[in-house]
């Protein structure tokens, strides 16, 4: 798994994310590097000087700053291993790795336990989804399922609540009282939950919206309801 | 001014906004590019069929879908247009097409009577941000100011107050009553709000937040704090 520049590398780092090794462009230089420098040999993780084009070549077009990190494949956890959390957030076909990243940046701020991603029609976790996190994704749990509607009917069983985002909802995203261990299913980009999906939510939350247009992105959708559930929790803003 | 695609040059339709004309790529078709041509009848738009490379030109890169429509540079109000509104948004900064979109998008949905960008270190509103505002820069007042400052003054003096979000701030943000007009301000991102700016806020809130990052994605605060605002101002969720 590569992580290129500078926070990237940085928060893996901080995290203590297994890493290979690190590789730094010749001639690049600055506080921000020296740090990476001195945290991989606090972590003895070896670093390698090479020159820029090398670089360019690992990041594959991502900008790098002069630092690229290779490490380990992304580990993946188990349902099992998040059940239990208050609180999870599942993807049903989320392809944008920029909203992928964001909105599991949002998920580990709102204190969500875990991440779930189908295998197929969703972005994998990429450079850039890595960074759109801005270093959630060194926290938060992610799990990879099969089938989404299955893992629903596994998290009903486990006693969640399960409430699905979408434009079509009939209760208003603020109204619902979380109480339950709750998982939070969104759809993707334009087109919402799949219908399969849907059927199986115990709610249909909505986001009551002005003006003309029909929808939010998905990541600040997700945002909007992933703070209600914190402000609920944390007992706020009555 | 250029719209490229399908949807924004559909919204843009919808909305009545003035074009001088539209540009079909020839052999293109279907229904939503039949919907496009009906519509331009309608409103005594002209269209003109022109080889796909000429509106690749046009579009400049941007993904165009066999259509695109030029119309007049984007109008701007000033601020005397969008006093009175009830809410309106400035942001201190924003620089990320995607992110001043997505925000446009978040603040019409919310109900903000406005949208206030200072003329320089901000984006302009180029195709790529009409895009991510995915038909909300069609309805929302834009107002392009010189100095960010003088406008928190003259909110002021209208009777608003202005409430900063920032990762400094001091309130948590699900706790502003937003009993007055409200004037919210965003700054860019990675780094917060200017210092001038943020001393002239009335408030400056922050969104609590769990776990290991500092801070979200701008245009997701954006939304988590516009929807408070919508949310208070409804009644909703206690």
């Amino acid at each position: 798994m590569i992580r290129s520049g500078i926070h990237p590398v940085l928060e893996a780092l901080r995290a203590g994310s297994p890493l290979d090794r690190v590789v730094v462009a010749r001639g690049a230089g600055g506080a921000r590097i020296q740090e990476i420098v001195d945290a991989c040999r606090e972590a003895k993780i070896p670093v390698r000087f090479e020159p820029r084009e090398a670089l360019d070549r690992l990041a594959k077009g991502s900008v790098h700053q002069g630092v690229v990190a290779i490490g380990a494949e992304r580990a993946y956890q188990s349902l099992d291993d998040i059940l239990g959390m208050d609180m999870l957030v599942l993807l049903d076909g989320v392809e944008d790795p920029h909203n992928l990243g964001a909105i599991a940046r949002s998920a580990h701020a709102a204190g969500a336990g875990g991440l779930v991603l189908p295998e197929r029609r969703a972005a994998s976790v990429t450079d850039t989804v890595t960074k759109s996190a801005a270093g959630a994704l060194e926290y938060l749990p992610l799990v990879r399922v099969k089938n989404l509607g299955n893992t629903i009917e596994a998290l009903k069983q486990a006693d969640y609540w399960i409430y699905g985002v979408d434009e079509r909802g009939t209760v208003d995203h603020w109204d619902a009282d979380w109480q339950q261990p709750s998982a939070i299913v969104l759809g993707a980009e334009g087109h919402g939950l799949h219908r399969l999906v849907r059927e199986k939510c115990d709610y249909l939350l909505r986001i009551p919206m002005a003006g003309q247009v029909a929808s939010l992105n998905v990541s600040v959708a997700a945002g909007v309801v992933l703070f209600d559930w914190r402000r609920k929790r944390a007992g706020g803003g009555k």
